[in-house]
């Protein structure tokens, strides 16, 4: 059973910050492994990558055979039916397009001294996108971390994905063709990541790697952090569910589902104001983890983590949701434009019963890499930006430089930079001699 | 003698890429002493703090003296000269006018399907500020990190600044006044970032630390990345000029040293396409070295460190700046805005003779923090954008559901995630029937 809560009751904050504070992932150490192998890889390069492959995956490679071929890529795309690729380019376009609305604008002005300032944004050069293998190994994952790199403009997208006993995924390999990936190469693990950062004889490095994956992924990707950026370390996937009593419980239940059934570790909440409202939920959700296909992980994972809380109204939801700072969050409820207004922190609203998350992991068009383990209160989903940098303009001229130097000198003269100081002196010296 | 290469000889690439490699900075491995400093806050709370600041900066404060008085800021403050202050204000003005404009906007729009789709930018909630203390306790960086997180709108700024002996700087005192941090906490190190994060019983927690620190910061803020937010981790800071002929070369040599005098592991490089002309500077930073205050940080940097590079054109210029992809970049040559159109990545670009780096770091507006060691290939200046956070909203209706429902479902069922499909298929049933 998961937790039942009543925001009334006298025990409530005590119960509601023991459910924000626990830990539901115990991630192995699997740190100093990791720092080996990256070692290796940086030392060894393709020789050191093809024999963790054999070790970890069972596949056993040559630098030619590293890079799977377009010709494996067609014969693997051939494989798909119409209609998932019919359904994946249409998640392709619509990504496409809401990640387009992202492109940042550059900008220029003149200020008041006469000096111009201003920014521009460019494409990082090369970055590389992880992708899991076996159960993980999510076609939509591809199309969701590709398509912004290549919005953004990123001339050169290398991917990796392993192939355990050498099983490709023709999804996967389609997605990538739909998407613009331009290399894919057949390896997985910290490996893969060293090799991304580090580069090897046969693997150009790249500049920016993203993409989810297992502990040894994650601790690589923060042990290669400043040689390349990253993107954020995720957690297990979390979705709230605000609804009042005006819902189908059953449509709710599968909305909790969807994120339970991802893996033991992930959490699903329902918020509501009616707590007959919350046990017609609990009931649906029993009563679908009859047959679920995931029934193991997704009843563990809503007995272990899940909860349903009943607040007086919602106000004290969206006070509660800010607090949780959720990954996904569902306002289910008769106004939720009005609701969605008081939210501060969440990486995805999905306005309205008719909108299930399920949507937005697909087709909607946001990213669906998001912040978990309450990281929403500082960070965003995957976007355009995450692959673009900005650089910063300034002009001076000699009038500008009249008008401002002279606090710049008596600014470095405070820090004791002397030289700072007098690289402007220099200056107003020719200017006012 | 800082290297001299040039573009044209044989053996120039094998230099170049030794100029790239070379490891400037050796910082001590302090890994394991800063994950017993924050365990010892995590469970003792201001007890360690108030350990720790007395072990390491010989201080002994209470929890009523961990935060710096009000009292004692507006008495700091009036020690400050006039022309400081109104040194500080203008910086701060220009900053704040440069930030304002970086405020990202909103957006929603309704699209083919009649789904409504966009995002929404907030602020933090909290921001820490680590502000070092001791020689390299800057004014200028507490306007840089607090005025872009005060113009996001982060409603609760908190600063740390270390006072080693119990020395505070008035004038880092006046700058976090003018930018308008609302607490200010005499704590430092280690210990300082782990109060930040973690909160302790007179700090609350924050959600994003920013600021520079010393290996043990630098250390701290990557163990607790994940739990906030935080900016980069600097490293030491570079410039590289590309000038040509028509220069003075004392102003160059200064717009060098201003880099060299931060500190012995700083690199100075100048591109110049005159040879004789990088001989004169080269004199010219050797006079200046002879008087200059911080001659033997600033020697050793430009002697360790330094390079000039002779080029063909300003073509090959623009070729090995985007491989440096330097921190600070100052184009000194006739038309600045051509060359600048050719540079991939970069922090900041200073166009022109009339832009020495030093107005950049003070008072030209734009953010002075800006990224090291080659990052600028994948990461951006500080900005407004790192005190906000981005959610994406999404609203189906039920036309909208019909047209791409049935794609979500397709994709699910592809990644064997039957609860994901199911909540788009329960819709679906009662829309048609």
């Amino acid at each position: 059973m998961p937790v039942t809560l009543n925001a009334a009751a006298p025990d409530f904050e005590t119960a509601f910050a023991a459910l924000l504070g626990a830990k539901r992932e115990d991630s192995p150490d699997v740190d100093a492994a990791v720092a080996d192998i990256i070692a290796d890889v940086r030392a060894r390069g393709d020789a050191a990558v093809i024999a963790l492959t054999k070790k970890f995956d069972r596949v056993t490679l040559t630098p030619e055979t590293l890079r799977i071929s377009a010709a494996e890529i067609a014969a693997a795309a051939a494989d798909v039916s119409a209609e998932d690729r019919a359904a994946l380019e249409l998640a392709a376009t619509r990504i496409r397009a809401y990640h387009e609305r992202q492109l940042p604008e550059d900008a220029e002005w003149t200020d008041d001294t006469g000096a111009t300032l201003g920014w521009r944004w460019t494409p990082v050069s090369a970055a590389g996108l992880y992708v899991p293998g076996g159960l993980a190994s999510y076609p939509s994952s591809v199309l969701m971390n590709a398509i912004p790199a290549k919005v953004a403009g990123v001339p050169r997208l290398a991917m990796v994905v392993p192939t355990p006993d050498g099983v490709l995924n023709p999804l996967v390999l389609l997605a990538a063709q739909i998407a613009g990936v331009d290399e894919i190469y057949r390896i997985g693990g910290a490996q893969a990541v060293a090799a991304l950062a580090y580069g090897t004889q046969t693997i150009a490095p790249v500049d920016k790697i993203t993409g989810p994956g297992n502990a040894f992924v994650a601790a690589a990707k923060r042990r290669v952090f400043g040689k390349v950026g990253i993107d954020m370390i995720a957690g297990p996937s979390e979705i709230l569910v605000i609804a009042d009593r005006d819902n189908d419980p059953d449509w709710i239940a599968l909305d909790l589902l969807s994120q339970a059934e991802h893996d033991q570790s992930a959490q699903s909440i329902l918020i509501t104001t009616d707590p007959a409202f919350g046990k017609a939920v609990s009931a649906a959700v029993d009563k679908r983890l009859e047959t679920l296909e995931r029934r193991e992980i997704a009843g563990a994972s809503w007995r272990d983590n899940g909860a349903i809380i009943t607040v007086p109204d919602l106000d004290v939801a969206a006070e509660l949701s800010n607090r949780i700072a959720p990954e996904h969050l569902e306002l289910c409820v008769a106004d939720p434009d009005a609701l969605s207004a008081k939210i501060t922190h969440a990486g995805a609203i999905f306005l309205g019963q008719w909108t299930p998350e399920a949507i937005g992991d697909y087709v909607g068009g946001p990213n669906h890499v998001l912040p978990t383990a309450r990281s929403a209160r500082f960070s965003s989903g995957l976007s355009v930006l995450d692959f673009m940098k900005r650089t910063t303009l300034a002009r001076m001229t000699p009038d500008a430089l009249r008008q401002i130097g002279p606090a710049a000198e008596r600014l470095a003269q405070s820090e004791s930079l002397e030289a700072h100081g007098l690289s402007v002196t220099a200056r107003l010296r020719k200017l006012n001699g």
